[in-house]
């Protein structure tokens, strides 16, 4: 029954064992391996994206803060929701690698941004002087810090305002996997209009292992030097590489995914049987709920863990907001001992 | 015969079997999990550090620019080799985490810098005014570029000198295990003097890992906040850590090196004895020759890699000067074959 | 009928003849010379800091930068109003300044800060861990950007808020001679609490001009080099120096302030006069007020400047929002020609 | 007998008046003022560069950093002569500004490059990997920090081998002034192949006020931000164009640095005969000459104030290395008298 996040489980078997199998003999360093050329072949083609730009870095800050960089100049107005995990759970890592890029929060129901008031803010960015800075991207989460998503329509309209206004588009997908799987869409699909992509596979079953994609080799320019500049480039890259070429095997992303996803959905489903509600609508593999304060207490008792999503302490009598996250690793069992302690 | 690189080769099994191994369940992320406090107990314990902060990244350039940006303000001097690897080898990420400090290179025989070369620097430093920026720390590399090593009176000598200006000391130790191998040293003798250090694993058998420690705590302050912030905060610590555990079971560091560096040796000495001749002393696991103009063509042919160390492209009749890099998964077999071929 | 800003006008006549007084021979460079000894010294007495580090600077945007850059890590969380100048109105120079630090805005009726308001959010932010950055200073602004004053109660309730957390408190004074003009208190007793001050001159009568002050010579470490760094050091400094000391003479700064102030005063009791209304009192030398839209064409169309204060243009029938920006220049014929438009 | 720096002295009268004159007034701030127009306007007509991009800021480390920031990124390399201002007295301003480039030292004569060894720097800088950075732009400064110039033909041969790398080629002519003077060439031919530049005033004159130019205004996108960004735009703008245009008015930079000039070649001539030497020709307005100590002494007992050149302390019977800077304001007492003392 651990919920608190789906970075605290392990890595998957199947990874562990590609980590395994690339192990043997000498092979050129940096990248210049044949396990990271194919791994990068490999996103092109499931990316449907023949000519994009495909690196791999161990951490999901690393991969969005560098994105950032690369898209924003340090006087630059990134554009992204008021809870977008760059703006609120990276220690100004977005600040630090682009030299200074003003993060400009958006207001949204359920962790997505509105077309129109996407639209304003780049409006009044784009009114003010030298004072404001320069608009220069828009970034958005798929699935979302609430745990929903965007649909492929949602990602071309935010683009459609982006692109108008001259601005690159950067998707973070720490939890692609799970809005692919929940929205049941082509992955390339989602990535209509998406310039940059920072595609997740830590929280997905690997052990530290994103991949950073620009669809648009002209948003690349640099790119190596700004990630070997920043301490990202391995020595020995085929590590990363390997564990993102797993991912790949089998669908093996997607599978995980929908299971993690599936263990939420059945979550959710639960804690609206016994009393509690939803906060919002499970897309992918987070639910947040009220649940009520007793069913809370005995889960606690019990050893289950999650986040509380609210800033004062639970108090009897007052259903206690709480964020449970999913993972590859979570079981049947997790989530059937979970429900029954909420009875 | 690669002779490239010492992080051209894998992993030794024995760390990747400590990644499977810590594999299991859910942990507390960010480093709250139990392996890293194993991990960070027994890097305290080989140093004879109690007091120290001992932390996980996962590429030496993180290690060394981070050291730098947490002991030199933007503003700051800091004195290394000429060759050091801060200086030639990062992309300038010292520059970048520090946001801005000078690296002054400093000449010196064979990769050290010599004690009183180094007072000089500082007091030239020292007697500039606002244009010159203000003296902030030492970095020295051992064993150095140049496959040699500071013995532990270099070590407490160049100590003495920057810590007479009030400077600290940081050790670039990439390949710190070859040294002590190769100077049969006790570990903690080696490092008197010095107040912050880069402990290589990569190069020495692990996949991707390495220590940063700060003996004294006050030296540390903020800097888990700056590590994050620099996307070098892994959310599933535990695989940093589990490599570098690993390493310190059995002596494994000390015997792994130890293997590199007698290679280099009986290298070095095979070398000298079918004509060439050494550039440098062979202290830990590289060799700095020069070689026939046959012998090199012929190792060539015969598929053997390493680096040439000269400008200019080897030419008929003079001998060509040659990196070799010896590493934990060097054979005896590749080290007589290569011999062999030389003749 | 100029109210666009108080860097509309020119220099005070007075503050020209000072550079034009301290133009002759040849003086030591980079401050080094009688002018700015004199100046520091001066502003060291008026704010009865014997021990303060006094420094001059350009602009506004260098002087509250450099204060972030030294108070604040990269990785620190600044507290400040959410619509500080350093938040809104400098291009992110605090966070190119600092290296990455995080503005954390707090709202606050008519630009100031609740003493409650900032303990929570100051609280949130130590509550937070890495991902959050590390609490690290207050800054508030005086006279605010609403017009509107805090008091030296309302500053030392602040500054305990602040040093209980242990942060260090920052004024962004580029209008701190109305706030001391309009509140008619002693310059040092608004100053209880404050340990680092931008005290502005270019709005109240300088070319070009501000101090920055460090109440404890401990947070001025390393300033100087950071100045320089920034190139904010001028080779000529006694030109700075100048015009700071002339502030001082005759208690110009206060007289040219109370003038700006009393500008303001009159035009906000005119404009409610004449069916409009202040959508905040007027403590300083700013109106924000919404005037009738035929005032406000009549206005115009006469040729007065200010800024409009809301989003959408001023419509038939609506009442305006404005800010109109009184200075040391303003003439009582500007006033009331506005005000004759007005009626 | 002050020849220590040319920025010791003060402002020409014409310059001082230049800021009296343009004081009456309510303008546009931040540049948008009919002095700053004109001022950019002019520049662009004596360089004969009617799209040339014209900003002015406050300080020589300013404009040098802004332009190395904007034409460079933070992992690019920056060639300049070893003795560069940008390298040696900016308090590292270039690493700060561009958040990290690296800038590489190349010997030559007397401060001047080699196209030969410029060429086979950046030949070098091109072959490296990842490690090395990226070669970004080249920076000449004329007159040199020896005191002698680059030609037109030399301009143009640096320009070549830096175009023909791709390369823009920067300026620093904090003393150009000094070198058209000195050369008597056309401003626009020994700026042949030139794409940014740092165009003095401070050291000819002005108080503190320096150009920037960007001949191609591609080079100059979001150029206003970064200025910005880094407190470098005055509010007031119209009192550093004031300065500029002054200097532009009746060939006034011209004739300043004319003056200097000669009294540089007075100087140079009269040491020499009086037993001196020259340590590199006296091409603008500084001399580096070898002194008897005996001379030496009598001068500085005597008052005069310049900078030595060696480092170790002067000693008896030993020539003594010296710099004597002269400057608009040096008369030709100063010359005599102080080539008095040398006898």
């Amino acid at each position: 029954m651990k919920f608190a996040s789906d970075n605290a489980h392990g890595a998957h078997p199947a990874i562990m064992q590609a980590l395994v199998d690339c192990n043997d003999g000498a092979v050129g360093s940096y990248g210049a391996d044949p396990v990271t050329a194919r791994a990068e072949a490999a996103y092109r083609e499931v990316l449907d994206a023949p000519d994009a730009v495909v690196r791999f870095v161990a951490t999901g800050t690393a991969a969005n803060a560098l994105v950032c960089a690369q898209l924003s100049p340090s006087y630059g107005r990134i554009y992204c929701h008021q809870t977008a995990h760059i703006h609120l759970d990276e220690c100004a890592a977005p600040e630090f690698f682009s030299h200074g890029a003003k993060l400009v929060p958006i207001a949204g129901e359920q962790g997505r941004i509105a077309p129109a008031d996407l639209a304003q803010a780049i409006r009044i960015g784009a009114a003010g002087g030298l004072n404001d800075g320069a608009n220069a991207m828009v970034s958005i989460t798929n699935a979302t810090e609430w745990g929903t998503c965007y649909t492929p329509g949602d990602v071309a309209d935010i683009a459609q305002v982006a692109h108008e206004a001259g601005l690159p588009v950067h998707m973070d997908g720490a939890r692609l996997a799970n809005a692919v799987a929940g929205l049941g869409c082509a992955l390339p699909d989602l990535l209509r209009g998406v310039d940059a992509l920072s595609f997740g596979g830590t929280k997905n079953g690997a052990l530290a292992a994103e991949a950073v994609v620009f669809f648009d080799p002209a948003h690349a320019k640099g790119f190596d030097y700004r990630r070997k500049q920043s301490g990202h480039v391995f020595s020995k890259q085929r590590y990363l590489a390997a564990q993102m070429l797993a991912l790949l095997q089998d669908d093996l992303w997607l599978r995980l995914a929908g299971h993690a996803n599936a263990c939420a959905t059945r979550l959710g489903l639960g804690v609206q049987q016994v009393g509690g509600s939803l906060i919002a609508p499970v897309h992918a593999n987070e639910v947040f709920a009220r649940i009520p304060f007793e069913a809370h207490e005995r889960a606690r008792a019990h050893g289950a863990t999650y986040h509380l999503w609210q800033d004062s302490p639970p108090a009897k009598d007052q259903p206690v907001a709480v964020r449970l996250v999913t993972s590859w690793a979570t079981t049947d069992q997790d989530v059937a001992a979970f429900l029954d302690l909420m009875r």
